[in-house]
């Protein structure tokens, strides 16, 4: 009789979350519902949010000094706005012990990874690059739930400096919580989400503000169905978060947008020139595009 | 004893709707399960779809031929995209019984409303505009249910000419499918739908197309999360039933358009200056208008 094969199991005794919101605060609740962590450490600018996230067992010990916090640390997830990565690096690079693996949630990464080079000094081998594709339009610990990784993808981008053991421990560390590794190349990254998330994002902030600002907005709205209800749900999403995901990603994200003014100037003049050909053939190209889309994903 | 009040319900020996498709059948529908209707006549110009009509029982009896089936109705429903109701109109009009009431589902009221006074001549006062806010981003007879407009409003814009008795026999057949009545006058409601639902509709094709046409769409559109896929959900709606709307409703549509080319070009402009307060700015007020609407909406 042979004895089973252990299966070595990663376990973390400190697990520290810089920015302890929808995204860093699932991540805490995912891995200690699966148990695989002894203590987690929460970080935070807000102490509202921080007392949140203890009372709901997101976090055991709350810490506003993210240097004190990540002392002992196994692994560090920093999930704060990317527009704070470079400051928090900083702020941590003098007191990680060498062991601690830190890794990211932020999305965009050739900024982050350039950001991490720059302040982490050595400590840069230990950092695995990462970025859940999850989410939803709240945010705050009190938004977080373990399951939101469960069958999503995660993008894994490890640099030829990063450690096969650094990588190893952050892989599954979200196998963990379910998600599907995916690797990808930083630049090739940040173009597609610049498309398939940055670009809609901004296109919803930009129609719901202008709905918004009209002064007949209140009785506009209460007309409206459940089509713009659902073009600008993701118009619900932090402004701070989605302003530094922009910026960061703005060299992507500027011809994607010239593209869609481009696009609905082309749409402007079919509705000037009253040419329904040109009009429906747009609408006809969008609607194919994503029942194809859909077919594929579907699969 | 008193003998309880008799509730006068309507009930219609002959419903024709014309464009069985998810507004017309699902009016159909609707009336039938009320059991207010004894026999339904639909009219299209795809024969497949009229034989789905008739195989879920959505229609009794298919017509090719709108001047032949609208003889003896009582209720006719035109159903059909905008762009086709003049046509319609003209057509029907002198096959129509003197006691035949008229009414329409289309999306745009200023232009149908001018069609029907134009071509239905001496009928015109058995003709009552209306407009069910409802639907799904799916079409034809084989996506129609008798639940669509369940608590959904039905806008009602009788003109001067409009009979009572016509009015009345509209506004009882859509309370009987669950709607709630609303009273606008056409050029406001061509305003607000222009802005809550034709605007909506433009940019959600719009992105879709923008997307869909690059050659790495597939590979691009397989990495996206749930927000593109709310955001541009409209964007499988009819093209033709949406060309034809916005061609109607252009004179509201291009200024509104000319908005959200403003608002991105501002957002560009934000991007390219790296001037994250602008954009956030943009953002915020974004979030907020959709939380202020949102409140207001589940009260």
């Amino acid at each position: 009789m042979t004895a089973k094969p252990r299966v070595a199991k990663i376990r973390f005794n400190k697990l520290v979350v810089i920015g302890v919101g929808l995204i860093g605060g699932s991540f805490a609740l995912a891995l200690k519902k699966a148990k695989l962590v002894k203590q987690v450490v929460g970080v935070g600018r807000s102490r509202g949010n921080l007392k949140d996230a203890l009372r709901l067992g997101v976090i055991d010990q709350a810490e506003t000094d993210a240097a004190k916090a990540v002392a002992g640390a196994d692994l560090v997830l920093v999930g704060a706005p990317v527009g704070q990565m470079p400051g928090i690096f900083a702020r941590i690079a003098p007191a990680l012990s060498p062991q601690t693996v830190v890794t990211d949630a932020g999305s965009t990464k050739q900024d982050v990874i350039a950001a991490a080079r720059r302040h982490l000094g050595a400590h840069f081998s230990m950092f695995v690059p990462a970025h859940p594709i999850a989410g939803t339009e709240h945010s705050g610990a009190a938004a977080a739930f373990p399951e939101l990784f469960r069958g999503r993808n995660l993008i894994l981008l490890p640099q030829h400096e990063t450690r096969a053991s650094a990588l190893r421990l952050v892989k599954s560390a979200w196998q963990a919580c379910g998600a599907r590794i995916v690797w990808l190349d930083a630049a090739e990254h940040d173009e597609i989400f610049g498309a398939v998330s940055h670009l809609p994002h901004v296109i919803a902030f930009a129609l719901m503000n202008q709905l918004g600002r009209r002064r007949d907005a209140k009785r506009l709205l209460g007309f409206s169905g459940g089509g713009l209800r659902d073009t600008v749900r993701i118009a619900g999403s932090s402004p701070e978060m989605w302003r530094d995901i922009c910026i960061a990603n703005r060299e992507a994200l500027l011809p994607l947008l010239d593209g869609s003014i481009a696009e609905l100037e082309a749409a402007r003049d079919a509705l000037a020139n009253a040419d329904g050909d040109a009009l429906e053939a747009m609408f006809r190209g969008g609607r194919e595009a994503r029942a194809r889309w859909l077919l594929k994903n579907a699969k």
